[in-house]
């Protein structure tokens, strides 16, 4: 568009406008509507071997408590300029709790699980049930539900984060509050109670509530484990089950429903036999997807192919993908087991997926 | 209402009605809508001790084969004149099968389940799938599934079949099909495809398809037993989760949805404690509901409380319970396991619940 | 199967087994589980010249009264012996109100529409909610709700009443309730409350409770036309809408939900063109449905085939269509306009459509 | 949290921490995670006194055209700094169309609405579809579906744009693409074929598609304000279906769904009768939300209390309400209509509702 008026008039009329809080569409529309989505956020990749030794210097430096919350150190995506966002939508951030440290009760509504990299022995305390993490284990604290962490052991002990933090933010929806400053509970079984309710295939427990968010709040590895070499095995035997060949991938899922174990956040660990590669397409780990993800290795060591560009991985490894960002991974000789999570769920309740006819 | 004409005018126009087709409703209308639910079947409890040698001498006397297709003996309502209905929306029978004998593949739109008493040894191979059937057991036969047994063993064995078949057919809506006369998978894996793909809790496989039945078909007397086990300990200590103080029950579940495993039928084990009683109004257990529900004891023993009639129940006795029939269960000394399977569902599916202001 | 004892001891087994009321499935399995559908109910047409007169008949002989609560005369399908249903799940009936005469409420658990075939004068009041009745309306009376009707002109109004009286008798589910004697409501608004709440094209009243049936009641002749009408209009300029060429299909639902506007009932307006005809497998007018369904000729004239058999069918006359009949419906020279309900929504709530390799 | 290192040590950890794209959760947690939403956006009225001279101003100096593609201003949030946008998750616009001027063809995922203040004369066509756009009418663009807009008049004409744009981008979500340069359809047909498919009370073309927006396309004054006359007059005489005393609204609904006529935005419109005023907790009126919301007046006039700050208001006022903010509206002497749209589908899908226990 070319103004017909003279310059003068038109910087007249752009002045007045911005004096009444008014823009003109017409300068600034290629930015606000791209043909495809342009996201600040870039492909990155965090090495486990820069992030843990950093994370066990705020361990000797910075102690865990009211206010600060919680010795937890964001992956901040380096396109989304002095915020701590892994991408746009998503938060990860390792945390890391000292021998016999506490981590105060404090409730939210933004949704949160934790991904126990290595390590046992931190009970975290979910609405008054108190909940085992070890390896390989993933822990739901759904919003505004009460949680503290305590570890037994003698060692420290990390794990991942993942939120809706920014996506919660950007939609001004987030409200805070602290608990005790005290631990609640100190006991540690070996299973939860929310575990022993939930926690058998196809089994509901007739008399208890159902909330909104999944009831089960503890997806153990034995299980994942298993259920991801069954994909595999069958696969081998010529029956169908697995994502695609030498690809394996659970979601954790709502017992009571069947969906995605948080409304906001979507969590799967995906296992790639050795030699094995994602094929394009194929649902969560190789295709261009509106909307982001956040990935960990879990074991193993392999390729993650960012927009083409290969990097090599290995465990504790986390990578960022934002929207519309071709992703494929391979896996190494040793195959590859990868944690990841994602926004998916929100893009599917919004009807935010690509249109037919989008750029390929 | 009575006739302001003559008799003689009213009985032609009756006659005339009838020559056409045509039935006037005020003269029917107190059958036809009666003030509450008036089935007539009737509460009725089969004894084991009698069902089972029966069962025996029908195994020794009629072979499984082309046609008949299967030995089963149906749990006759003697309220239901003359049709082989537990109920007018639900069929209960024993099916009877003896050592090495076979029955050979067929299909239907009925949705089907069985349920194990006693034994081990056979296989039911599910659209090509082989599942183990074992005490305790619950294996499922969704609509219009492949499906052929085989008994492995020495010894005869024999189990709870239930099926929609008196729904389907009041609703016109069956279709049935022969598969080969052969058997087509002798082989006996311990675990069963679908279970290896779905049977980890909580945990969906990303690439399984999603049927509009439960993926799942065998739901496990192990997992059963340590759920129902799990709520009455978590009852003991004052926690949530069971149906009331000393009762327990699971309902078995499509792992995709939340929702029941079957679309018609509705499945659960109730466990209660030694001396405890499903409180009326308790969850499938005790309240009059609008439908009706077959019972079976599994272990244990107890008293069955049929509208108030009090029945001595143990191991394998089979109880049919009316619509709108009041029900209780107590447990005698040594607790009570009671498989029980409904209607339910349909009557949610079609917003028949008793109304407000129904008489209690 | 052919008994390997001898007949003797098979006969002893079924006299005993009879005894314990136990039932043989192998010899019933094929009529228990036949290959398709096997209706007792037939197709049927009732010709509005031999109803009419005897509805009529009725007025000079039968008062409306509590007891008997309705001058309604039921299509009885001849096929469902001694049953008043015009289908196994369908109950139509002709209801005829006599000038200045009136019904006393009552409510019961059974859905009911009606549907007017002509005249116009009287007025249902649904729980204290006047609704005019008149040529072309659809009326619905939701589960549990009470209803009177009061006829305020000086000619009698005959209407087509449908409900889902005998899938309730089937499942045990009806509960009735009597309301006062005397007339509760003698006003007659134009308008009924339901109507200016919510009869306006795709608006809500924010503030309004949303039941679980259609909380709008009435469906004016009007819009029924209107939108029939323009269908035609677009298919004959080329654009999609419309069911078929020549054929126009509105369907009555629940403006809060966009289903069905009762739960276990479908209600439709089917128009042909002149010399147009449903054509096989289009949406509920040609192809062989699991599931039953009435049909009402509105206007027009033409001929409806039934399992291949084609009648001649006018205003007023009446077509049932058993499970798995196939129907095609044809105009005559001046177009056809044709009320349907059928149970269509309970085949679907449970999943009970032909499957796949169904006999075609 | 109190460093117990040395304040080198931290200020060193601090920087290789950022140096590896990390950053400390403890330092920012309170700006992460307030109490209570804290948003950026501030409540603002803009006068339409103000924003129709300047819209005319830019009518005279900038031509529509292709890049630009529309003739748009935002309101601009003075808390967004520097960005179009009414609120963090909506776009609010004044279009201005001259005489006999035309706006090319485009679509975007972005979903859109069109609510005109005043005017007639101009077509938007979607999708080939041709709707008029006259005073009080609301029409949709939902995502990804071709528009484009025509004056036909010699005066022209202008409109409030509502879009989910600032969602959309922050969701990096958004695709868009042009059309051809040439109006592809110049025809004004008195109503659309959309409405003439869908436009009828509760009934639903049985052979039409059912995309998940809305298929009814433009929703007419005469009914809305028909709608709102209706409650009022009801709520007057004692029967329930309003909001509240003197207090009438309706949503824009999707007929096939009953949910909102777009998956990201909901559309209302509200009356207050003279001097009634809002109560605060009405739904979607008086209450303090989580998201935010726009408003227009589109007749009378009144009083607006945002954040308890009272602001008089009238026709085609615009006031942003950002998520959290208490709002009151208080008709004048005249009454007040306002037109309103929000976020509130999008928290409802996410469950991102305020907490129990939130500050109230």
């Amino acid at each position: 568009m070319t103004a017909t008026g003279s310059d003068v008039a038109l910087r007249r009329l752009y002045d007045d406008l911005a004096a009444e809080s008014l823009m003109p569409l017409w300068t600034v529309r290629g930015d606000l509507m791209p043909a495809a989505p342009q996201p600040a956020a870039v492909p990155h990749v965090w090495r486990w071997a820069d992030v843990h030794p950093l994370a066990r210097r705020a361990g000797d430096l910075v102690p865990v408590g009211r206010g600060g919350e919680r010795r937890a150190i964001a992956y901040a995506n380096p396109g989304c300029k002095g915020e701590p966002y892994a991408t746009p939508t998503l938060w990860a951030a390792v945390q890391y709790l000292g021998p016999r440290e506490v981590a105060p009760a404090h409730r939210h509504t933004q949704s949160a699980f934790r991904f126990v990299l290595e390590g046992e022995g931190t009970w975290t305390v979910v609405d008054g049930d108190p909940v085992a993490m070890r390896r390989g284990d993933l822990l739901l604290t759904a919003g505004w539900r009460w949680h503290e962490h305590h570890n037994t052991a003698d060692a420290p002990m990390a794990w991942l984060d993942g939120l809706d933090i920014p996506l919660v933010g950007a939609l001004d929806a987030g409200f805070f509050q602290y608990g005790p400053d005290e631990l609640t509970d100190r006991s540690t079984p070996e299973l939860s109670r929310n575990e022993r309710l939930w926690g058998h295939p196809g089994l509901r427990p007739v008399g208890a509530e159902v909330p909104r968010t999944s009831p089960l709040m503890a997806y153990r590895w034995a299980h994942t484990d298993a259920a991801l070499a069954a994909q595999l095995e069958l696969a081998d035997a010529g029956h169908p089950g697995a994502v695609g060949p030498g690809h394996a991938a659970v979601r954790f899922t709502n017992p009571a429903t069947g969906g995605d174990a948080l409304v906001t956040l979507r969590m799967e660990l995906h296992r790639l036999a050795a030699g094995a590669s994602s094929a394009p397409g194929s649902d969560g780990a190789g295709a261009r997807r509106v909307g982001s993800s956040v990935w960990q290795v879990f074991a193993g060591d392999g390729t993650v192919h960012l927009d083409g560009e290969p990097m090599a991985v290995g465990p504790g490894d986390v990578v960022a993908v934002p929207s519309w960002c071709p992703l494929r991974l391979a896996a190494g000789g040793g195959g590859l087991d990868v944690f990841t999570f994602s926004d998916a769920p929100v893009y599917e309740a919004l009807a935010l997926a690509a249109p037919e006819g989008a750029p390929s």
